[in-house]
């Protein structure tokens, strides 16, 4: 059985449970307690020389990076697709799974996060901090689901694909942490009410995970 | 003839460059000037709502986010592939590409670096914020190609493929704006000769460009 290594908060491995559930593929969750620095042992790097989560343990291979694991999915269970076939849609869904994963999450994981403390900024610096990318990337998000074109209440269908797996977790961060209202993207608020009810996100979600903290 | 939407600094534009010039493709450069903020501009906001460099015009579509252009030119002109054929291939060629484009790059930016001067850090916090998140980018690198085990100079084979076409900006960048030294990264020392030597590269490198100051 696959083994992904996870951390309940981490968004980059929310991405990958949520992909792991829409395809229906066995896997079983190793906790890696970002909180208290377990990436950054020894055996963890071995597996992950980036100290980050996820990574997924698959026959032997090490896969890391949660879009790479994620295509590689899609590749290896093609069904259901995660991509459209039409090579410009594909390139469409890409560019909006990127938003996220290039210019939003990084800017606002952890490390970075104590980085910025590192530079004198306080709390509530930080928090501006984090809101700012993520309100710019969102109304990014929001121009660019509208120009294309698509139905919902997905990104780009009625059924979700990898662009709303990079998407719903980052609303769900953007509103359980930053307190941000999704009422200015129509598109991103009805995303995420349709993941909110949809078997595979309820499952990824970061409170079903183990390690979770008990409410 | 396609339209690249382009700075000549700018590591994701270029990036896209290299594909295009791998690929052979005819197309031609429309210069934003980031430093002059031209980016902002509501007609290029229209093309790009991240108001982010690059995107591509073809067909009336406009495509944004390198790697999902770089996807797309890979779908649509396969040869010389970017990609391998075996999916786990795939994958670590995938995940050395995002270690560049969403865990060093993005933090190093020029939208990202003018906030971190906003945060009160002055030009040498400027550039050891930068040089840290490049470092450890390169050394996570180093190990991930050591592990794939591939034989050289490009990051996993004799031809270059989509990983090199994000590293070799970043190993531009790194030496030319940090005085990063690649020696303790002899593989990726290896690639940033070979793609100094190689028709694609050239043509694509910043200095090679129509808005690139006069030396």
């Amino acid at each position: 059985m696959m083994t992904l290594w996870s951390y309940w908060r981490s968004g980059a491995a929310h991405r990958v449970r949520i992909a792991l559930e829409l395809k229906g593929v066995a896997y079983q969750i190793a906790p890696v307690d970002l909180r208290a620095g377990a990436q950054k042992a020894e055996d963890y790097r071995a597996r992950n020389p980036q100290a980050l989560v996820p990574t997924l343990e698959v026959g032997g291979h090490r896969l890391t990076q949660s879009l790479a694991i994620i295509e590689w999915l899609d590749e290896r269970y093609p069904t259901p697709p995660l991509l459209p076939d039409d090579p410009i849609a594909r390139a469409q869904v890409r560019a909006a799974a990127a938003v996220v994963a290039c210019d939003v999450h990084p800017l606002g994981n952890l490390r970075v996060l104590n980085a910025v403390r590192g530079l004198g900024a306080d709390e509530a610096g930080v928090a501006s901090w984090a809101r700012g990318w993520i309100t710019s990337g969102f109304e990014a998000l929001e121009r660019l689901l509208e120009d294309a074109g698509r139905e919902g209440p997905f990104a780009f269908g009625p059924e979700p694909g990898l662009a709303d797996c990079t998407i719903a977790p980052q609303l769900y961060a953007a509103q359980d942490r930053y307190a941000i209202d999704l009422a200015p993207f129509p598109r991103l608020a009805a995303l995420d009410s349709a993941a909110q009810a949809h078997p595979a996100f309820i499952a990824a979600h970061p409170l079903s995970q183990p390690d979770a903290p008990e409410s």
